[in-house]
């Protein structure tokens, strides 16, 4: 075992949050180098790299054409962020996104989508699309954990009854979740997925915060 | 592009969240094969590789002598769970950390933690290890971000000014972050650390997770 002992705290001691990230991103570019594309995607995946220490999100993240500058365009209109996680919601820099103008949402702990999930036999992380569906902003939908929502949000813009301005979606897991993210790139509706299994509600946020500090250029 | 489309929507229906889970824990076991250990260590991994679809995690988790058995013993008797960011304390089961008599915290959005962090000069994180070292119950503290958190643990471990029944030390990134790690598991406190650079606020509420699961024998 390696003794960090002495130099570590001293270092520590010596670095703020801000220069501790602006190190980790010249690592993260350095480390990445080539293999990061050199355009408006790049922010995007460096954050999601941040927050994952996990180099593969290089391959993995897809976007459709313009999804980046769509999305940017939607947050500076007011768009508002629907989460199917609340470790999701928390992670969002709410300072940010309502700098902004828009507000962030989950409703997989509420009373009514609860119910109306039994009643139906579906999962709460469905019943939560219904109801983002009546929400009046611009919405970015933005899913780190439930292949449902995924697959409720493409039944949905089939039908012509929600049509958001970015799908975030980046479920992790090993059943149906590959499956949902194929789904959602099949559909007309600007997108960030991360193929494969990889993703996570950590992802889901760091995408989100990605934005908005593209938007407000407030960090990298 | 696979089409997925006709089985996705069909199998997505059929199976409920208990089954998605016990399906996927079926292949992380296959998959994982004897690469994960045979003992109490398994369940902790498992859970891990679920939340991160991330098999590296059985080669970096890193569990000092004994310590699933003396956290399974500290929450049966109604150890506390501090968190040093919100999205590990939301990810947090809390049903089943109740049931076990314990409840979860988290200081970083506290006022009094954020003046008194600019007083000293020092991380919020940091703070809220002096914070938590007030709390009466048996503790265990778990660190998915800062490795300032670690760094004042070891400190105050050093100190005897707090003796956590646990500590999950799984902050993600690039710098200090590694080194942090390492000093904890220089201490005599039981730990469960993810080496390297990996880990995150997902992944330190799934080892809490992880380890009420066990405990009340709710689910794998």
């Amino acid at each position: 075992m390696k003794d960090f002992k002495e130099t570590t705290l001293a270092d520590i001691e010596r670095l703020g949050p801000m220069e501790i990230e602006k190190k980790s991103f010249e690592l993260i570019t350095q480390e990445g180098g080539s293999r990061i594309p050199g355009d408006e995607r790049a922010m995007i995946i460096k954050r999601v790299i941040h927050t994952t220490a996990d180099f593969d999100y290089i391959e993995n993240l897809y976007f459709s054409p313009g999804a980046v500058e769509k999305a940017l365009k939607a947050l500076e209109s007011g768009a508002w962020i629907v989460t199917d996680t609340t470790m999701a919601l928390s992670g969002i820099n709410k300072k940010s996104l309502q700098k902004a103008g828009g507000e962030a949402r989950c409703f997989i702990g509420d009373e009514d989508v609860a119910q109306k999930a039994k009643e139906l036999g579906v999962t709460r992380a469905s019943v939560c699309v219904d109801k983002a569906a009546d929400i009046k902003q611009p919405l970015i939908y933005a899913v780190g954990n439930a292949p449902t929502a995924l697959v409720r949000l493409y039944e949905k813009i089939r039908e012509g009854t929600i049509k958001p301005e970015l799908i975030i979606g980046v479920p992790v897991g090993f059943v149906n979740v590959e499956a949902s993210k194929e789904l959602i790139m099949q559909t007309e509706v600007p997108c960030i997925v991360a193929r494969g299994r990889k993703g996570g509600s950590n992802v889901a946020a760091a995408i989100c915060n990605a934005l908005l500090y593209m938007l407000d250029g407030s960090r990298k």
